[in-house]
């Protein structure tokens, strides 16, 4: 017997149909139902293998549902929660896969209709391309998901949550929603702003001179524009505090070379090098 | 019968080192000797096979060389050219590897002992790593070689430059030295500094939850930084000027998130994603 019998998966682009795959290539889910609002992409992700049946009807998609996934947009996850905790009153747990945790929970916390209890939940684990088209079983395997409890979050609920990514091969990490927004805006959110400056910076007739440098420092300027706005916006207070540091840090290299001060430029690339170093790869 | 009798590398680093094994490889050398200050590195080469003897005595190394390369860092650049000019009365080129060009190629330019004619050179190739250790044959295959001729400069030399990228696999660009500086600032240099400063401002507490994307953005921090900061302040007021224009895109990308303007944030993201998508991978 598997372990789910439905699961329902709200939102069927890289994320959703990861795990949808992984679900399935695990033998982890009986059903797996795909909820989207577009045909073509649902049509997609059932060819790819990600779920066994589709719909765009979420209150019906979510009905049997024992665990629902939502891996929708940021600003559209808990208008799309609230209406899956209406539909599926037998629930384990509801979680999602959104980017930033603050706004989603606080929407959602203790609020729910239903009595299926919802822990906010993100994969660290993504790609510049979207789209179940580039969905991988192996997405979550050995990458980090947090998962943000409150103390209103029955344990159970958490244990489910804890189990249910472990069991698609990740590693859990459990925190505050606000400790969450707070690291992945240095992490996450902030390197995608400087991504995209640095790329927007340089001339196009100058990309013939480009290295590989410029290609991995850029990479991920490559993203989704719609669904990076939403997240930096969810999470702007700590994204603009996160941005401040990376000033500091800028403006004490760019004051060395303006100096043309080689110890100090020496001292502050080596110590920007043995924390790369310590990054690992 | 072989393209050179002999090759002179001064310096076998990473690109010395590369350049020794794509001659070796591709059988365009009948000797290739390599110079360097410290006999642990010339040994590491001769194993690796990127050379085929060894000196510590630039001047000795050179003398029965058609073709002399210097890989040495940026700042010892111009001395070891002279040095090489001097003693090398029968080359048909020294070239060398340097990540800038006005200054090396203003400190040399028409002022050089001897008669061997000095083209500069930079490969857009390289990696965060450095040593022979991690060299390869392959470097420079399909890599763009920049070749910074003067009005000074002899046809005939700038040929025997061309020619000799070319047959290690590369495109070879001729373009002046300023505009070079000028190009790398953008494609290279500031890139450099940019990373540096991202991972700078990244707390160690938080790099558990790192993804691929803070990876990627950092990943050329992990760069020697006694050969970065001169690259960097060899180049400085092209460096600056780019960094000025880094710092208007991210102004803007900054305001929008600031003021929570989704319009332009997306638009701003868009622009960016779309030159992305145009630089390719």
């Amino acid at each position: 017997m598997k372990r789910w019998n439905t699961v329902a998966i709200v939102g069927v682009g890289l994320i959703g149909g990861s795990v949808g795959l992984a679900l399935r290539q695990r033998r982890l889910a009986e059903h797996v139902i795909g909820i989207g609002r577009r045909a073509s992409s649902l049509r997609s992700a059932k060819r790819a293998g990600a779920v066994t049946r589709t719909t765009i009807d979420l209150s019906r998609g979510v009905a049997d549902a024992e665990l629902v996934v939502v891996c929708t947009p940021v600003a559209h996850i808990a208008q799309h929660v609230r209406q899956a905790a209406a539909a599926c009153v037998n629930a384990a747990l509801i979680t999602d896969a959104g980017s930033t945790k603050v706004e989603i929970v606080r929407q959602l916390d203790g609020s729910l209709p239903g009595s299926a209890p919802f822990v906010g939940s993100h994969p660290l684990a993504g790609s510049e391309k979207s789209g179940s088209a580039h969905a991988s079983g192996d997405l979550f395997k050995g990458r980090v998901v947090v998962v943000t409890p409150t103390r209103r979050t029955p344990k159970a609920a958490l244990d489910v949550a804890t189990e249910f990514w472990s069991s698609l091969g990740a590693t859990v990490a459990p925190m505050s929603p606000a400790s969450h927004d707070r690291a992945l805006a240095a992490t996450s959110h902030v390197p995608h702003v400087v991504a995209s400056a640095l790329v927007s910076s340089v001339r196009e007739a100058d990309f013939p001179l480009a290295s590989t440098g410029l290609r991995s420092t850029t990479r991920i300027a490559a993203s989704d524009s719609e669904l990076w706005a939403q997240i930096l916006l969810s999470n702007s207070t700590q994204a603009l505090k996160s941005l401040d540091r990376f000033d500091q840090s800028l403006s004490a290299l760019r004051k060395a070379i303006r100096q043309n001060d080689t110890p100090q430029l020496v001292k502050l690339l080596g110590q920007a090098k043995r924390k790369r170093d310590a990054l690992g790869n």
